[in-house]
Formats: structure tokens, C-alpha cells, sequence
């Protein structure tokens, strides 16, 4: 009855142990899955709940629930604090997510949710733009080019033959190194620098993910993009913060993720109700029904939900097992005698007081196979 | 920036270390001087909330959070499944508890909650007690002998100076190892079997903490207490489940520890919000406006706040950094590169590679002085 303590590490060694383009692959054909099988009867995903605060730091603490029935539940702790990286060298967002048995209780595993944040945001896009793009999407255009952009073009580089990639940033440093930075998995895509006309003008696909400030949205505005266009919306996450124009979303096909968020906090915000289309999972449900809107405007109002948090660590945990990765530890009390709070120090007094720590089990993967080799 | 992880072993370590009696007395005073400077302004206790499901297994997982402004939010996952003892040789409570900076979002340490909770659970009904209890009051009363009794008991007599405790249980196996049970910190005290009518007829004060059932309570009735008795209703924590005869409720002066929940699950259950007194935090700060109560008969309405957890864990959490004891493990993606969620695949594939994973330090305490001697 261990719980299984993944360290940062121990995520970039299955990272790199399964290889990159095969844990993207393996997250969007889950995702997949989740979206098509999911139900209430089976899953429940309560609204993100948390702390918001403004002194003595600006910042919030939530928590992202969800559930199966009979199997795990998952809540991601997600930490943002913009003063970090000026104050502390900390990045903006910290995050954990632990897993519980919905049968026991038991804490299965804890883990870091900021790299499987930024992937099944990337996934889910995948997922969206599959279905909704039109057939023969070539060219990507990604408004803001930092660390979810890099997630993106990566889940959609494995969904798309993609020809061009259109990239755009407020930050010239932002734009001058995305390139590099995402050489790991697209040195063999065309990436270039547009200006926002042009990159809204010319792509078949869109993702804005940007840090917009509150009230600063759109992100582009007069400018007309292809009549197939599919956007995916990511930045929103905020009351306020918005990055697609109104005029676009109130003609587009919109699709949100969690439609109880995305009016709270996402493009949806500048809808009335009648203007939002099914959640993603409807439309992954009804593939046929919603076929004709390949070709026309469509947006996808991304603003996370905690079921892609649940079926990123489920498969994160699955490749850790696989790979033995991980700290055990016991940390949950099993009472020998239940209804003794202090049967430690009775029964076992003496031996508990001789006896050291229980020394963590650490598992070492002695060959991980690299299936992602150098590119 | 890594996150000190406690065993359960640790935990033991930590209360064996200190003394049991040392621990509780800190807790009360602690507690007490957490209560006198609570204030909305300064800490946030919300509802707490989660899952409840009767299938494929009853049981519930809730988050319980607290937070105060610049410091610390703790949030506490409870899992209730009721099946575990028959079915998985669980106790039915398991249960963990973090503390993060709300500052940086980081999360500072994790450890089991169910210890914690037992502790907290009896100091609050210690503080409750001294100040709501007849002068001179010298006999306990326990319903209910279970877990939560003996950290009653505990707690009680650390604050009173008891002549006397009566105890009944329904389970005649539970009645009976009650005394031994509790010897660790209680062996010079005289406790006694009693039955309900003369417990309740002879106690000064009373802790019911009985598991009785949804609509079976109360779990005395028709028998007339002292007409100051003091009790602690430690059992009522979900809708339906009640301990105290509601005609004792409605003479009484009710304090509930946290008005909100106890309306919803504790014995506040059974009142009008007129008939509901003051929550324990009010009574505390204001101890001289309700000295009169103290004459009467009064109830504490003990539902499990998360303001004690928060104050159990910063305890714990303090001993164990003096005992040097946890495990630190590097959980949170702190990125070399903020812009880039695959900086580990990049700058440092062949290092992240070649290296085995972190060694998680281990603290070890050479010479925990034990306060508690063999008691």
C-alpha cells in the first residue's frame, strides 16, 4: 500500500525512454478514446475550484478533480503565481497531480502536472483538429510561441503532413528561439516567422497561446483568415482573458472543452449560450453529425479539463511501471490495531524507536530502450 | 525546491520522538491560539467537497483545503470507503495532506492525514471543553470507545484533571480493550465500563463518537444529564448521522466548529439556524461574554475543520524539520528553459540519459530524545 513518488526526473526518463513522438501518440490516441467513451455515468469532472489571491503576491491554488467510477480519481494541485520567475527563478505555473483508487482511497501516485499540462493541452488540440480542420490542412499558424506552442505544433505535427509553420510572438526572443527549441521533434518542418496578417491570412490551422492580459484580447483582429480555418483557442483561461475576435467566433462552429469553464473563462466568455456548440466529446461522439463543419470557421475553446490530466497520468504511471521508475514510499497510515490512533507506541514502541526510517524502494531502469533517437 | 515526503514511519518516529503527551499539549496550544487570531481576513476555510458514490463500492474521496494569505494552504484528501476492513484489510479512513506556498505555489511536504486528524480531533474537543465545561468538572464520559475516543481521551486529560472516566461501547470487544488501549498515555487514570444511562447521569463531561448509523441516532436518550455537562458530538459528520437527543440540543448552547458544514452534516443538523450559538473560534475569542454558558448545558459541534488540519500539519511539519526526518524528492518541472516543456530532451538529453535517477535524501535522526518514557 505504497504511494509511488515520481520525481521531475523520473518523468523525463520515461519522457525519453518512450521517446517523445510516441508518448504524444500514445496521449492523443487515449485521449481519443476518453473523449469517445466518456460519460457521466462513468466519469465525473466538478468545475476547478481554488484560492485566488492578490496579497501579499498576486496568485491562485486550484484544484482539478475527476473520476471513474470503481477506478482512480485524479486531482491536480496547479500553483500560479506570476511573480515567480522575477522573485524566486521559479517558473510562473508549479503543479502536482496525485491518484487515488475510488475502490480503497489509496494515494496510488504523486507526480509533477506541469509537463503532462502542457502535453495533453497539445493532444487535445490534436484530438479537436482532426475532426474539425479541413480535409488537406497543410499549413500551422501558431500565435504565441512559448512553452504551449512548442506542445502544440509537437501533437499536431504527429496529426498533420504538415508544410508550413507560421510562427508569431510579442517577444522577438520568444519567436527568434522556437525553432530551436522545438528542433527535437520538427527539425524536418518548414518553421518561419510571420507577421500576425499574414499568419491568420495563409494557415489552415490556428493556436493562439498567448499571455494576453486581461481586456488586452484579440490577439488579431481585421483580418480575414481562410473560410475552412480551424482555431484552437488555448490562452483563455481566465475571467477576462480572451484572444479570438468576437466578430470571428459569433460566424465559427464553437467547441468547447468543458462548457461550464469556458463560459467562466474562456473564448466562450464573449458568447451568449445559444452561440456555443456541443463539448469536444460530443463531437468526438458524433463524428458523422458533425462532418460539415470541416468546412467552415471553427474554434476550439480550450481552457483544460481535468479528464486529459486523468488520462495523461494514467498513462504516465502505466510507462513508469513499465519502466520501473519511481520512489515508494508509505505514507498513508494502516493502523495495526484500527482502533488504536496510537497502536506505534504501544505494540511496537521499542522496535519503532531502534529501527530507522524505512529505507524508500528505488527503482532503476538499468536499459531503457531509447525509441526516440537523435533527431 | 523539493518536497519533503513523511512515512507513515516518520510520523511515528516524529510523535515518539516528542512524547505523545508533548504533541497533544502543543496541539491545544496551538490550536487555541489559532482559534483567538482566526480571522476571514487572514485565512480561508471553504466547504469541503468531493466525490460520494454507491457504486461499484460505496465510499467517498473530499478534499478538505485551508489557506492563509502568504504562508501556507494545506489540503487534505479523505478517503471513507466502509468496504476496506472486509474486503482489502484497509482501515476504512486512509488519508493524506499537503502543504503548499501560497507564495510560490510549491508544494512544501506531504504526510498521512489520518494520525493528524485523530490528534486534531481531540484538541479541539480540549479546547472547546475548557472553556464551555463546568469549573470542577472531574468525570469523563466516552460514548463510543473507537479510535477517535482514545485521542479523546487523551486530549481531555490533558486539560482536566479527571477523576473518573465511564465508558460504553455497543461493541463489547471495543468496550473491552479500551483501557489498554489507551494505557500508553492513561494508565493512571480509573476507567470504568458503564452503561449509557449511568454514564450520561454521572458525567461532567461527554464525547460521543460512536459510528452510529444514517437516521439511527441519537445514541442516548431518555435519561437526564448533570445540568452542566459539556459534550464534545465528535460522531455526526454526514447528512442523517446524529448523536445528540434533539430536546438536549434545543436547552443547549450549540457551538459548532464551523457553523457552514455542521448545518450539513454535524448535529447542527437538527436545529433552526436561531438555535445555532456561535462557531468555536467566535466562543474563543470572546471567552468572557460566554463565561455564563459554562453553567449550562452545552454542546460542541466537533465536524472537522480544516483550520486544525492546517494547524497540525505546520506542527508536524516543524518537528520533523527539527528531527531532520522525510524524505526530499524533486517532484515540480522546475525547467532550465521556461519556454520550452522539452528543455530536458534538448539540453541535457545524453546527461538525463545516462543518469540514474536522483537519490532522494534521507534524513536520519541519531538521537531523538524520548520526552515520553515508558508510560
Amino acid at each position: 500500500m505504497e504511494t509511488l513518488i515520481l520525481s521531475d526526473e523520473d518523468v523525463h526518463r520515461i519522457a525519453l525512454g518512450v521517446g517523445l513522438d510516441y508518448l504524444m501518440d500514445e496521449l492523443i490516441d487515449r485521449l481519443t478514446k476518453a473523449f469517445e467513451t466518456f460519460s457521466t455515468e462513468t466519469t465525473v469532472v466538478p468545475a476547478r475550484d481554488g484560492f485566488v489571491y492578490d496579497h501579499p503576491v498576486p496568485g491562485l491554488l486550484e484544484w482539478m478533480p475527476c473520476m471513474t467510477y470503481g477506478d482512480r480519481a485524479t486531482v491536480k494541485l496547479v500553483g500560479y503565481h506570476p511573480g515567480n520567475p522575477k522573485t524566486r527563478s521559479l517558473p510562473t505555473i508549479l503543479s502536482t497531480i496525485g491518484a487515488y483508487d475510488t475502490t480503497s482511497g489509496h494515494l496510488i501516485c504523486l507526480m509533477d502536472g506541469t509537463l503532462l499540462t502542457a502535453l495533453r493541452t497539445g493532444a487535445a488540440s490534436a484530438v479537436a483538429s482532426s475532426i474539425m480542420s479541413a480535409p488537406g490542412s497543410r499549413v500551422l499558424g501558431l500565435i504565441g510561441a512559448g512553452v504551449q506552442a512548442i506542445a502544440q505544433l509537437h501533437a499536431l505535427s504527429r496529426t498533420f503532413d504538415l508544410e508550413e509553420v507560421l510562427i508569431y510572438d510579442v517577444d522577438a526572443d520568444v519567436q527568434g528561439t522556437f525553432t530551436e527549441r522545438s528542433s527535437v521533434f520538427a527539425s524536418h518542418l518548414s518553421i518561419r516567422p510571420a507577421t500576425v496578417g499574414d499568419l491568420v491570412r495563409k494557415s489552415d490551422v490556428i493556436c493562439t497561446a498567448t499571455s494576453v492580459g486581461i481586456g488586452e484580447g484579440p490577439v488579431f483582429y481585421g483580418v480575414e483568415p481562410k473560410p475552412w480555418v480551424h482555431l484552437n483557442a488555448i490562452g483563455s483561461d481566465f475571467p477576462g482573458k480572451v484572444e479570438i475576435p468576437l466578430d470571428l467566433l459569433q460566424r465559427a462552429f464553437v467547441c468547447p472543452d468543458f462548457r461550464t469553464q469556458a463560459i467562466r473563462e474562456g473564448e466562450c466568455q464573449q458568447l451568449t449560450p445559444n452561440q456555443i456548440g456541443p463539448d469536444l466529446f460530443e463531437v468526438v461522439q458524433n463524428r458523422d453529425r458533425y462532418q460539415h463543419v470541416r468546412d467552415q470557421i471553427t474554434v476550439f475553446d480550450s481552457t483544460g479539463w481535468a479528464l486529459e490530466d486523468h488520462v495523461a497520468m494514467n498513462l504516465i504511471m502505466e510507462l513508469a511501471a513499465e519502466l520501473r521508475l519511481g520512489t515508494r514510499v508509505q505514507i498513508e497510515s494502516i493502523p495495526v490495531d484500527a482502533v488504536n490512533p496510537y497502536y506505534f507506541a504501544t505494540s511496537r514502541r521499542h522496535e519503532t524507536a531502534q529501527r530507522r526510517p524505512t529505507e524508500p524502494v528505488l527503482f532503476e531502469s538499468p536499459d531503457i530502450a531509447f525509441r526516440q533517437t537523435g533527431t
